[in-house]
């Protein structure tokens, strides 16, 4: 029986796992939490930390193959290691995609739409190249963010001045940033493709992503967007995958502005203006909604891919749409639910036949903006599904009187 | 975090195990083999004999509640287990359901339809009782009996004549059986049903399956009976889980027969007639079907009952017509595949938009009738669905010469 192994336990790592049981194979976690909702999915997880390299090494070298659910494993490290276990996506993917200012030179060498930027040393050494910026700006650390962590919005070049100025700038982090231009977006979007070793190449619906505080709100599929503009974004997801050497699933996120082109970077079709803002060579939190919607999973798709099972061709079920919508940590921390325990979700009672999915990610600490679960409905229409999928989750944030 | 304990560790328990997990709970594993497939998609798991009461003891105890995926466990055994673990169905129901006896006179002394039957302490003693039978017969023993092991039909009165005669009737089994009319089967139903502590109640859609040398070959979803039949199978379902007092699932199957009603216990509606043939109060192969064809499959129905999460009404996504096909281990007999290695999946390449699932429970050995996956097809028709599943099967059982 084969072994894969996953390098991660989140929520993500819990899904594919059980994607790959499915399959008729067998998942192994490394997570340095032995309480990561994934090892509750599999028979066997090493729990150590990132930097243990006998571990991590014994781990890989029992695996047939291997793959991370989530990027902030320093390439580095993986690279040094003792072992002959293919990983995939390789780690010269990995290499690119964790790191923003290579991104952002990968998308700028091989001619694919992005939002301008400029690199710099840290965020004081901007002074420099400060008549060089189109702002508003948004600095990011080039590494470790996520969820928006590390971010700094600056509206004007005068508040950048200010922001540099003598008494000011001592107390910033000194770190390698890019900053790039906050344009004024239209819609959030994502599209996630798989590539298997002998080439099969599938590309999933296009999601429509909104974000709130930085974090992943909801997600609905198909995208409300023209059919060109999807095929148009399916089309640099692929290419972008193939150039990047892909071997296993990508999700690239996508910002879409419409009428002002004011940067020549984008890919422009009638008024749309796509740029690409980053990529995740992993299963992506948008992807979840793939589980309900579509006839196979993003998961399913990157089991196939490491188990050499032909992959298909992800299709959305007809005339349906499908939103979801991710529960964080405050409906928890408002139900004042103890550690460990799930929330009522009594008040699904009302809704309960339209919610075609709910799942909970068994995290034992409840905290503002952490991810503890998400609900997919379904409708006729964006918008009947949407609406619903709000509806339910603020029947959960106010349930705690019920309870 | 709750943990509830799945006797069993067969495919059923292995996705209900992975349902549980979804809902935020961790799933424990009783069962003898340790490479039975739910025991890769738990952490723990134990592996001893289900004679062993103080193992099963000490399993139960550390569960909040427990439930099982195969009636085969004799009830006795269990109700002298010391511990105060709550398990769902009840005993009293396993008492019922796993003795073909019990089950039948459970039907007759609640007015449910079922075929005629003769009750014996073997089949020698069915001499005595001879004149009471309506031939054609089927022989069944009372317990201990699963896919057709352990029946014998019987055409004729002289046919049982010339069995019972004194050459013969020596090397007959001697163990307690039921003699039932054997009917001209029109269809053969299933329906599942899901009741919950504190009386919610759910009813899946009516299957239609299809078995082949007695075990389940395909079920499609919805059957193809006309509305007031399927609200007729779901009444009658509902009624038994209710009289039988099931907290958890069952799964009711139900034999068609149509024009002639040639027994009094049938419930006959126009020129259809019911009858209820047995029962499973646990997850149920037909069943399959539910992952990919309703908002909510058979798993997550017992995993919310059991984790005190409201149900939800089980309803099928509009407009289409799904296949689920056993793949049994005469394929990799075929395919002279390797022991634990998965069957050659390449021909589905030719099919794969089609397949909206492909489950490998990852069984070690593969044996003659060994269920060992199943495919879910998905088409505008029950035709189309089911012609499509049976194509991507024959490719399968074809496809040894490309390996």
């Amino acid at each position: 029986m084969k072994k894969i192994g996953i390098l991660g336990g989140g929520q993500l790592g819990m899904l594919l796992a059980q994607s790959i049981v499915r399959h008729g194979a067998e998942a192994l976690i490394y997570d340095p939490d032995p309480q990561a909702p994934a090892c509750r999915s599999v028979r066997t997880s090493i729990n150590s930390n990132w930097q243990d390299k006998h571990a991590l090494s014994a781990f890989l070298s029992q695996c047939d193959a291997a793959t991370y659910e989530f990027e902030n494993i320093p390439h580095e490290s993986l690279a040094e290691l003792n072992h002959t276990t293919p990983i995939y996506p390789s780690l010269d993917v990995l290499k690119i995609t964790q790191n923003r200012a290579n991104e952002k030179a990968f998308l700028k060498n091989n001619s694919l739409p992005h939002v301008p930027y400029i690199e710099s040393e840290n965020i004081s050494q901007l002074e420099e190249k400060i008549n060089s910026l189109i702002f508003p700006i948004i600095i990011k650390s080039t590494t470790g963010g996520y969820d928006g962590k590390s971010q700094l919005l600056v509206k004007t070049k005068e508040n950048l001045i200010e922001l540099l100025s003598p008494s000011k700038s001592k107390k910033l982090p000194s770190f390698p940033i890019i900053a790039e231009h906050a344009i004024n977006l239209y819609m959030e979007a994502s599209c996630i493709t798989a590539l298997s070793k002998n080439g099969e190449k599938s590309v999933f619906p296009v999601f429509e992503n909104v974000h709130t505080n930085h974090i992943l709100d909801t997600t609905t599929v198909p995208a409300n967007i023209p059919p060109e503009i999807t095929a148009a974004i399916q089309k640099l997801a692929l290419q972008a995958s193939v150039r990047l050497g892909v071997t296993g699933i990508l999700c690239t996120e996508f910002f879409i502005t419409r009428k002002e082109s004011v940067v020549k970077s984008a890919h422009t079709i009638d008024e749309y203006n796509l740029y690409i803002n980053e990529f995740a060579p992993r299963p992506h939190n948008s992807g979840h909604v793939t589980i309900s919607s579509c006839n196979l999973s993003q998961f399913d798709a990157l089991s196939r891919i490491l188990l050499d099972i032909p992959i298909g061709n992800p299709v959305i079920h007809e005339n349906k749409y499908f939103c979801m919508a991710n529960l964080l940590g405050d409906i928890w921390l408002d139900q004042s639910t103890e550690v460990g325990a799930n929330i009522n979700l009594s008040s699904l009672n009302r809704y309960k036949d339209e919610a075609v999915e709910i799942i909970l990610y068994g995290k034992e600490q409840a905290r503002s903006g952490r991810k503890m679960g998400h609900l997919v409905t379904c409708g006729p229409t964006l918008q009947q599904a949407k609406v619903l999928a709000l509806q339910i989750r603020d029947a959960l944030n106010n349930s705690s009187a019920l309870k």
